[in-house]
């Protein structure tokens, strides 16, 4: 039986936006493609959304999660600083640990689910 | 600081709608209230919108979560069955849990965060 179990994590400032999976997926875009408006087109997102959720990302830390460069040959690459990535990281890993430390309940939990389709 | 950490787990097999938060804390409700009515007004949704929930998790487990009686004083109270407190119960020690176990990650992902309110 295929029953998947998600976890989502929401880290929550009395002063700022929320950061879940959507931005950390979206700082992931970032460091791989090297640039906010390829993490944008990554997520099909327009620009201006991307650069938005990096502002809110940036303003709810102490030190911002990614710098761009203004122009240049490639017209302005973005970097997670070392406070991104370690927000990054940190995050992936509490999800991992979290289905890890829980895999006997799961399990349990898997158990009660019909595994057949239901009745057309 | 008081940064917020809140998980939420999505359950979701191959052939059925997905059970997450919102399901579980209606199948709270409603063992609380005792009727599926009043686990719908104390979530502020129609009775037909609980319902259909209420129905969507009980064909995705092999056996259902919740049942109720037809008529009688109270016109038609509703129970959560061993299958339905398994559920609710698992569910609610996997997140705990998951915050348990990630106490550590949790606290260095909070001091990235910048503790006071932006600048206007």
């Amino acid at each position: 039986m295929n029953i998947s179990a998600r976890f989502h994590l929401r880290l929550q400032g009395p002063h700022h936006s929320p950061i879940g999976p959507g931005k950390i997926s979206l700082l992931e875009a970032i460091a791989t493609e090297g640039s906010i408006s390829a993490g944008a087109k990554k997520h099909q997102m327009s620009y201006r959304r991307a650069w938005q959720l990096v502002d809110e990302v940036n303003q709810a830390l102490r030190s911002p999660a990614v710098l761009t460069a203004v122009g240049g040959r490639k017209g302005g690459g973005a970097v997670l600083t070392p406070e991104g990535e370690s927000l990054v990281r940190l995050y992936r890993e509490v999800e991992a640990q979290a289905l890890d430390t829980n895999q006997t309940r799961l399990q349990a939990l898997r158990a009660l689910f019909n595994p057949s389709a239901p009745a057309a």
